[in-house]
């Protein structure tokens, strides 16, 4: 049996062209000869849908478009991931479901029973989980299909009381194929290594694990998909963040040829590759599926918003951005200088617009109600506001998406102003801590010096009054980095993290800040996630609530 | 046994004030001689305390908490509820559950079987569903201990394929107790009643629901505790958002005595009633819960502002609100004489500051930029950003939260400024429908003219260019709010809204509105939740997506 696996990009509710986009694999397929073309979870309307889901007429457009699929499919049978309706009198209205199409056909329908629910996961917000399992039986081979989680209860500390494969290997089948749409972090290529090799080894059965490409907002699909064989060996490692068709013979013995060169990796690629690539796509599908070209960035001279400012240019071209200087009184003279030199080693576009008489018009109209107070913190916020309502006109004069610098250490720490700094469509550093972003700066730096090597080595600094550091208010970001990740990422109590050593005083002032920005973050733009524990949709706090610290 | 239900307010994460009420309560009970107190779902800890959740030091400060009330049960038994470690070795990690506390001891624990997850709700985020159920006995009666949705599964479509209290049955209890946290929706409280009502005639039990109140951020909780007898009537209906302990004796024969006089509603309160209620309480709890007592909004002699002022002044006491009049130069003089008018009226504090020479500033530093380019939506949201600015300079000079004065048709189809008029804390209209803001405004003046007769009466504007009207650019509200009913609410196509009989192209046009307003709903403030359909957590629909119209 000839199986190709199909790793593409869809787009969320664009029927008419995931219908083209799988209808053209089908042919290629075809061609190969191939006597089976497997999708990935949900292909038929992308992942995650959503409240999508509860509309009834996208679910009768997710019909529509599979029959136009199984027309297609003779000649060849095909495995797509679609919702359906739950056939059951109880329960959720859907079921997270697999075609198996034969001779133009739906011949067999593989209902998901493990529904994750957890960290950026609603899936049984949705459907009902499947409590009947059958193989299906085609050329001669018997296969367990299941869908993507159906696979990820772990042997060791399992998550769900049923486990599909418990069920379906009383069937004696030969060949497992999984089909997935599992999100991207930097951490999870080899979880999900590790995690299928174990299934292959505990079933004895080889295992073809086909995953979605592409970013959908803030989630990134990294593919990856994967060919085992019975021994728990990768055959087959397929590509991260580009889509691919490969094709393998599953041979009677139920060993595994591939018909093409494979792609076995040599050594993992490091943290920050994997989150330059995931971020690289996750603005070029932002803009390419939201159907804009051109963003707009304030560029201050600081390294946030270099790096944003080269990442954009790599994703979209460096004429598709637009770079905003806006200096305030407070800005230094190499903060314009290192700022111009990114803009002239990128080659994108830039403008320049002081806001000193914009905040001083804001002074004025504000000077009875503030008389004899001080300069503080209102008066920081009004200069970052005003260059967000600049960027904004821009964008709104201009048709530009407004990208968003901030980092995961000052989302975390709310160093940063709500409906200022804080803005935009898209943000493209707040799943990145800050000495994370000194990593990436040096990798976009690695053939040649785009980032202006003072923008990398300079104090961080605001630039909100004089002489300002991040280090007046902030712990060094090396340490302060480490506290986060703890808390936001382990759940760590503060009792816990002074117990492996870091400073009392320090943690509570930072478990502090991370709790009171709760309300900031609720109003920020989507981040692109690339860790396992992303602000966003991931993790979600109380804001009116008593923190522990 | 003499029963007492405490429909209580709590504050999540604040085990401490929580704690103090719930012994309280249970001390009140004592010298009522009550055998039994029962308290709401999650009681400990407040609901919905979300990913706290996920944080081990909060589940042990929640069983601390417990063991100090349990020490307090002398002589009295109580019910509460709480978030337990899951026993069994699958599945989440929690469980939510009820403690039957004795002799200050935990007797018994009923885990809940039915865990909502659609709408606002995440329960399946967190914990694992109960399968075995059993009664308890107490003083001479069984009691059928069920925890808030568990009581929910409708008997027509059931959502659940178990239903706890068939199980519970099989053990011939003489009585049927659920705790609750059900959130209030204006036309939740019929909905309730009848649901609840059929479950004492199918089971032919007496039942005893008590309900939590108090505002979450956007989740209101209204209580309007039931006592139901066995043959469905009500025999008591506790206070809609207010705190109450009440008494009831259970006899023998299963019939109830209500141990002071019982407050059945003549009428059910109109929909406006219960949403100005629930707004008021919303404002005030979110305020005293986040430790702020201060509110400021723009004030524009619109109907919007005006009656989220009148709402704030009614919840927080006039002293405490601040009201800015920001005229650019399209507002209009009747505009800025209404807004006094009102400020008056409420005796609230005001402040105006024009915002012409910021504009004026904003113009001129972009000139280079936008020069020979007509004026439009660009210029339009300088204005509504300027006032932002404004508005948030005075919020972090002075602590005050500023409040978000948009409306839910508004907010459908995107006609407002994101960073402009879209800012605040919290939004006070953002589920209240242009054409209930008007009732809302007549319900205020019931009694006096708060509200001008002239903010009520003419024609609605953003005052953002010449003479513009709302009517320029949207339907008439009557119409637009009923579309816009089918669309959110009952997620209608515009195939089916058309064949209801509304104009295809009007029908188009609002659809394709509200799509494209995703972006912008999606950083917006925290909405108080009134309807049973409110934007923010209950409508989770996809940013980067191929809507269908």
């Amino acid at each position: 049996m000839k199986i190709a696996l199909a790793q593409l990009n869809y787009h969320i509710g664009n029927f008419e062209a995931n219908t083209a986009k799988i209808i053209d694999a089908v042919n290629e397929a075809k061609t190969q000869a191939a006597d089976l073309i497997v999708f990935t979870e949900l292909c038929i309307c992308g992942y995650p849908s959503r409240d999508f889901l509860e509309f009834r007429e996208f679910i009768g457009l997710c019909e529509d478009a599979a029959q136009k699929v199984a027309a297609a499919c003779t000649d060849i049978a095909c495995i797509i991931g679609i919702p359906t309706y739950n056939n059951k009198p109880q329960g959720k209205e859907l079921s997270n479901s697999a075609y198996f199409i034969e001779n133009g056909k739906v011949r067999a329908v593989v209902n998901k029973a493990l529904l994750p629910n957890y960290d950026v996961f609603d899936e049984y917000r949705y459907f009902e989980p499947e409590t009947e399992f059958s193989c299906i039986d085609f050329k001669g081979h018997r296969i367990a299909l299941t869908i993507c989680e159906d696979l990820w209860n772990t042997f060791e500390n399992p998550l769900y009381v049923v486990r599909p494969m418990d069920k379906l290997i009383e069937e004696k089948p030969d060949v497992m194929i999984n089909i997935a749409a599992s999100p991207f972090s930097y951490m999870h290529d080899e979880e999900r290594i590790q995690i299928l090799k174990d299934n292959a080894i505990r079933y004895d059965l080889p295992l073809f694990y086909v995953n979605t490409i592409g970013a959908h907002t803030e989630l990134l699909f990294d593919g990856g998909s994967l060919v085992f064989d019975k021994a728990g060996n990768v055959v087959d490692e397929m590509p991260y963040f580009e889509e691919k068709i490969a094709y393998y013979t599953l041979n009677d013995d139920s060993s595994i040829t591939p018909n093409q060169p494979v792609t076995l990796m040599e050594k993992r690629q490091s943290n920050i590759e994997q989150i330059y690539q995931g971020i690289k796509l996750g603005i070029k599908d932002y803009f390419t599926k939201s159907g804009f070209s051109k963003a707009i960035l304030g560029l201050s001279g600081g390294i946030d918003s270099a790096v944003v400012c080269a990442l954009a240019a790599e994703a979209l071209g460096p004429e598709n951005v637009m770079a905003v200087l806006l200096p305030s009184r407070f800005s230094t003279d190499h903060s314009v200088k290192d700022a111009q030199d990114l803009v002239d080693n990128l080659g994108c576009k830039s403008e320049l617009i002081a806001i000193k008489d914009i905040t001083q018009a804001f002074e004025t109209a504000l000077s009875p109600q503030f008389s004899g107070l001080p300069f503080n913190i209102a008066e920081e916020n009004i200069q970052a506001r005003s260059r967000a309502v600049l960027l904004m006109a821009m964008s709104n004069k201009f048709g530009y998406i407004l990208l968003n610098t901030s980092n995961k250490s000052e989302a975390a720490v709310g160093y940063g102003t709500l409906y200022g700094d804080m803005c935009g469509g898209i943000s493209i550093l707040g799943d990145v801590y800050k000495s994370q972003v000194f990593e990436l700066a040096r990798y976009i730096n690695r053939e040649r010096e785009i980032i202006p090597e003072n923008t990398i080595v300079k104090p961080p600094s605001a630039e909100l009054r004089p002489d300002q550091k991040d280090s007046d208010s902030l712990p060094d970001y090396d340490v302060l980095d480490k506290i986060l990740k703890e808390y936001i990422e382990h759940r760590c109590s503060s009792t816990e993290i002074i117990k492996m050593g870091y400073d009392e005083t320090l943690v509570r002032k930072v478990l502090r800040l991370v709790n009171i920005s709760e309300h900031k973050r609720y109003q920020t733009p989507p981040i692109l996630r690339v860790s396992p524990k992303a602000f966003g949709m991931g993790r979600r706090m109380p804001l009116v609530g008593k923190y522990l610290s």
